[in-house]
């Protein structure tokens, strides 16, 4: 494979946009990217997107975006892979340019969840999960995460309240990122007393439902131009499990996160003590974890203890989710994937501003979709 | 871009399969494939699909049929790109060849539409043109493409009945084809006589609602094996136009079918009389006659003619759906652009049983998306 590099990025501010829609949202997200390359136009685009059938009534969505952000009659389709679309949509960029289709491409994650009316956005997250053997009967996505983390305390005898850091750290590192949607930094307190949504996952356990857009200009070697800050795609991987959670050996073992990333660490001879930073999926706590564990940051069980002792913060051995992650800088679900690449991509040319790690080389960035059914994991080095 | 080829075909049936779901047809179609290109497994899997979350509930397709036809953990997410997600399906295959992220890799294009209640399936279909300013407002996607044949036939002089041939050509070549859903033949009187849906297209101008999975096993040189039968991708590309019709100059060019069949002409240094069978995307007639006028076999308006003169006949100068095509084989959406590869590979190899064609070299596929708005088009080489 010939070898591709980030030369642009671009992120909306997650949170609620109620005055824009997918449209808006993914052209600007398409524009801001363009202008980070300063480039005119790109001849691809792969649309990471996850519900725009389900709760916007909007397929054909990568059609839309070309047109709105004026790239017609550029190459455009969307990618899904629910949770992991936004990483998925990054790879089908990545293999454009390596397959040499194009020579520059460009991958946009967007969500716009707000437009969901009742119920319709749990019922298009539970989509992720198995239709016949889970969802249809009644287990939203919270409800099945919740069986993984019952089975992760079970097993390992952790207690809910040791999950906390995870949401901690999430908050406090996305207090420094004006595009995060959550500022505020919470408490173990907090963390606590946080509501039950399905026992044993409550509010601050969990990625909120949010709107936003990023975008990841991707290029060969032959493309970049004096001006650009290339970050290289050192390695890029996708890989599946089982849908159903009833269906799997073992609840604690998330394989396609695990074969993903054995991929990417054995593309390039990298080990996981290499990573300088790791924007994990951190949509639940226990996801995590698991997360943390299927990648070698941890031995089965341990990756909360690495929370507990502080090794996941800014500057400590694995610095992860370090703008905040999908707990704080908010979850648009497709398009969550893309907006890790984008801060990896700063955290290695050096623009994470406040939240800047020092000297950052290599990172590594992991899209979870289902309950671990389907997951993305990239390799960046500056 | 390194060769890539296609050695292994399956399809299933296309009609109503009231007793197999998404799963069970997408399934069928990947064992099948694996069993014609005679091989185990593959570790890359694109899933063309459009209405899967509308229709049936089910995000996360493409993991959802690895895990049901024995591929895990093998890379698997789904490419949409309305009525063209198909094509697009194979696109993303080959790329993924060409590019070396594997050797060999499958598409499956499958669709189950029948599983739509009450209006479902239409509020599913419309979501392929823009929900803002055209489906929003009450517009179908029978009754914009009744626009397009409602000017065609304004600029042009053809009436209604001139597009009789297009529909009878179909039919008859569907006769043949075990895999159609429609294989008694129409006569013109047939087509006149036909209800209306949306003025002027009637039930005859029209494919049908149904149910179906295709799917293409694609490798490197390096992987084609004695035994395979390889055809060769000699050219792919993809291209868009606007999503609302009413911000198009000129209703009758299809300016994403025109780009991607010029990229695929200039990619190979050939023309439209090279081909000898075009399969073509005739989900209304009209849209059949702006097809083969993008792609270069009629001027402007002169299609009708082509239909009228036999030209488009097995055996005559350039013959379309020799195995009924959209019309009559039928359209199970997301899988019609994979159906299409599927059925130019048996012709160009020699499997077409009764509608083979005497010494196929050379195929053009063309799958359409929205009402124009995406098109990818493919060529492939005996």
């Amino acid at each position: 494979m010939r070898d591709v590099f980030i030369i642009g990025t671009s992120q909306t501010p997650v949170g609620e946009h109620w005055h824009l829609g997918l449209r808006e949202l993914g052209a600007t997200a398409i524009r801001d990217a363009l202008a980070d390359a300063q480039l005119e136009r790109v001849d691809a685009l792969y649309v990471g997107n996850m519900l725009s059938g389900c709760v916007n009534g909007q397929e054909n969505l990568a059609t839309l975006l070309a047109d709105a952000a004026g790239l017609l009659p550029a190459e455009a389709w969307k990618v899904e892979a629910a949770c992991a679309s936004g990483g998925a949509a990054v790879r089908a960029a990545a293999l454009a340019v390596a397959a040499g289709a194009h020579e520059i491409a460009m991958a946009v994650g967007v969500e716009k969840m707000t437009d969901g009316l009742g119920g319709t956005v749990s019922a298009g997250l539970a989509t992720a999960s198995d239709q016949d053997y889970e969802a249809g009967h009644g287990f939203t996505f919270a409800a099945l995460s919740a069986l993984l983390m019952r089975r992760y305390m079970h097993e390992t005898g952790w207690a809910r309240e040791d999950f906390a850091p995870f949401a901690v750290t999430a908050h406090r590192n996305a207090a420094a990122n004006e595009h995060a949607m959550f500022r505020e930094p919470i408490s173990a307190e907090d963390f606590s007393r946080s509501p039950m949504v399905a026992s044993p996952i409550c509010v601050l356990d969990a990625a909120p439902i949010c709107d936003g857009a990023a975008a990841v200009v991707v290029c060969s070697k032959e493309a970049i131009e004096a001006h650009h800050e290339p970050v290289r795609i050192a390695a890029s991987a996708a890989a599946t499990d089982t849908m159903a959670l009833g269906t799997r050996d073992d609840l604690l073992t998330l394989r396609s996160a695990a074969a993903s990333a054995s991929r990417c660490f054995e593309a390039t001879g990298m080990q996981p003590r290499d990573m300088d930073l790791f924007e994990a999926h951190d949509a639940f706590t226990v996801i995590t974890a698991l997360s943390l564990e299927a990648c070698g940051f941890a031995p089965r069980g341990a990756a909360v203890r690495l929370a507990r002792d502080g090794c996941l913060e800014p500057g400590a051995c694995i610095p992860i989710s370090t703008c905040g992650g999908l707990k704080a800088r908010g979850h648009p679900v497709g398009a969550s994937g893309t907006y890790q690449i984008v801060e990896a991509t700063l955290q290695l040319r050096g623009r994470a501003g406040t939240n800047q790690l020092h000297d950052a080389r290599r990172a590594l960035t992991q899209s979870i979709g289902g309950h671990g059914s389907v997951a993305v994991t990239h390799i960046l080095e500056a």
